[in-house]
This record gives C-alpha cells, sequence and structure tokens, in this order.
C-alpha cells in the first residue's frame, strides 16, 4: 500500500505524479528531453540506458515500463525484445554498439554516485565516438533516474504483476511520449 | 577539471545548466516547486532538507550552496546560521521541530534507495503533524537531490573554494529562487 494517500490502482510514477501535477509536469518535460526528443540516441537506446539503472537500483515498475518503451521504439529492430532483456540481464555485456556500451558504462558509474564517474570511462566513451552531449545526457539520464526510481519506491506506489499492461503503456509511451498527460 | 566542456570557472551545476539549457530549465522549474514557492514548509526548511541529503552524498558544491540558501531564507531567524550548520553535521539530531526532523529522516533514508522509506517513519512523520503533501515533499526533495548531486559531482563540475561565492550566490538565490535563470 502507497504511504500516502493516491490515486489507487494508478501504477508506478503515475499515482504520485496525478496526486502532485505541479511537480509532475516539470519531470515528464526532463524525461522528454532525455528519452524522446530528437537527438542523436535513438530513443530505444535512450530508453535501455534508463531501464538499466533503474534495473541496478532495484526498481520494478521503472525497470519493467522503461525496458518496455525501449521494445517499442525499436520495434523495426529484428530481435529487439531479446536485446533490451540482454541489457536488462547484463547491461555491459549486452550486444550493443561500443558506443552504447560506454554510455551505459558512465550512467552505471554515475548511479553508484557522482563521484563513481571516472575521466577514463569518459575518455573511452569519446575514443568509441560519443559527444559530450551524449556523454552528458548519459550521465543526467542516469542521475534523474535515481531520483525516479526513489520517487517511485520511496513512497511505495502501485506495481502492476501483469506484463499486458506494461506492454500497453510501454507502446503508449513510446508513440506519443511523455508530453501528452500521465493518465 | 570537468569531463565535458563546460563553461570555464562557472561553479556546480550552473556549468552544465548552461552547457544543456533544455534540460537546465525543466530541473530549474522542479526545484522551485520542491524549495522556493509557496508551501506549509518554510523555504529555509526545505533548504536544508536539501543541504542535508547533499551532505549525506558528499556533495560539496550542493551542499554548501543549499546550506547557504537555507540560511539567507532563515534571515528572520535568530542563530539560523547555527541551525544550518547543527543540520549539515547530525541532520537528525538537530534542533529543528519535530516534524522537520521526521521529514529529514524520510529524506534521508529515501537518499539510501527508494525501498528504504519505512512505513513507520511515515507514521511517525504523520503522527508529528506531517501532512501527505509534506511528506510527498519530502520524499521527492530527497530523491531530486540524488540527481542533483550525482549530476553535479558526475560531471566533475567546479567546485569554488571561496565561501564568499557561496554567500552571494546563496543571498540571489534566497532572494529570486530558481527561475530568473542560471547566469
Amino acid at each position: 500500500m502507497p504511504h500516502i494517500d493516491l490515486p489507487e490502482g494508478v501504477p508506478g510514477i503515475r499515482g504520485p505524479m496525478l496526486y502532485r501535477p505541479d511537480t509532475a509536469q516539470h519531470m515528464n518535460e526532463l524525461v522528454s528531453v532525455l528519452l524522446h526528443d530528437e537527438h542523436t540516441l535513438s530513443a530505444g537506446e535512450r530508453e535501455m540506458i534508463g531501464a538499466a539503472v533503474s534495473r541496478a537500483n532495484e526498481c520494478v515498475y521503472c525497470s519493467t515500463i522503461h525496458a518496455s518503451i525501449a521494445v517499442h521504439q525499436l520495434h523495426a529492430v529484428e530481435g529487439a525484445r531479446d536485446l533490451v532483456e540482454s541489457v536488462l540481464r547484463d547491461p555491459l555485456h549486452a550486444p550493443v554498439s561500443d558506443k552504447l556500451n560506454a554510455l551505459l558504462v558512465l550512467a552505471l558509474q554515475v548511479r553508484k554516485g557522482g563521484k563513481e564517474v571516472t575521466p577514463e570511462a569518459v575518455a573511452h566513451a569519446r575514443s568509441v565516438g560519443a559527444t559530450d552531449l551524449e556523454i552528458h545526457d548519459a550521465i543526467l539520464i542516469g542521475a534523474s533516474f535515481c531520483m525516479f526510481n526513489r520517487y517511485v519506491d520511496g513512497l511505495a506506489t502501485y506495481t502492476p504483476d501483469d506484463p499486458a499492461v506494461y506492454d500497453e503503456l510501454g507502446a503508449r509511451r513510446a508513440a506519443q511520449g511523455y508530453r501528452v498527460g500521465i493518465t
């Protein structure tokens, strides 16, 4: 049961976002820029970074929903579901590009703490083609999911068990993004 | 030296915020709602929660600047500087109200991880007068500083040594808030 009186049966972050639209609005705008808007990294790649950080933070709702969004964003890629599963299971050994691997390293470093990000990992990311903006955004995606995951679990929000819930919501987010409202 | 090419000599979060205004805008809006806008908790109380979480996360820039903002927000309170110092040093034994003490407990629990927030700590906060909104916001302040702290340290931003820099910037933020731009 959630720690505060949230709208009943609303999954994950959507409960507290409905409860407090004044903060929800800006969190949705931030995640739109980071994960959905036009970017040199595909939306699927960025969603996989968010899902991997969420899994490492053991946030079941966030890791499951962002994995689902990633699958739907990557619908044109053969084996997308297996790819996303492999990133969740073992992000640093998943069969992704060298650049995405290097960005996953950075996001998972910053998840542990800001000072865990090493100059070597940044230099490596750059050496495999990551731009400053991509490095910045991978670090901010990692940092922001440390907020989102804590927000979701810190209020003990409702985590559905039914995979169909995540599949349907993931399809909708992939198509419509994060600015269309949270209902 | 910062990990990416940030504007030189700009302290803390302001460097990456100048570098990436598209994300900065929404982070500033979020922190305005949480720390500066009208609220049942004073701005000084909310700044102390942010400063305490930042100190626990060992983010020198964030803990120092938010402590300074807290001092300036509490300018009408006798001994404000000592009070803020005591919150930084030992937040759970600082001479604050029972309600603020209980909210500090929640913010420091969620800092460790979403699942660290206990029903007992929430019930205690409620028993000493905290509303659902105050509990929600304390948890989101704690969670959001886990993002801000990681963002600042994860990019190895510039951390000034000179207390006068923090005092001047803290006075400005306390007076003008977070929406006036980041320069």
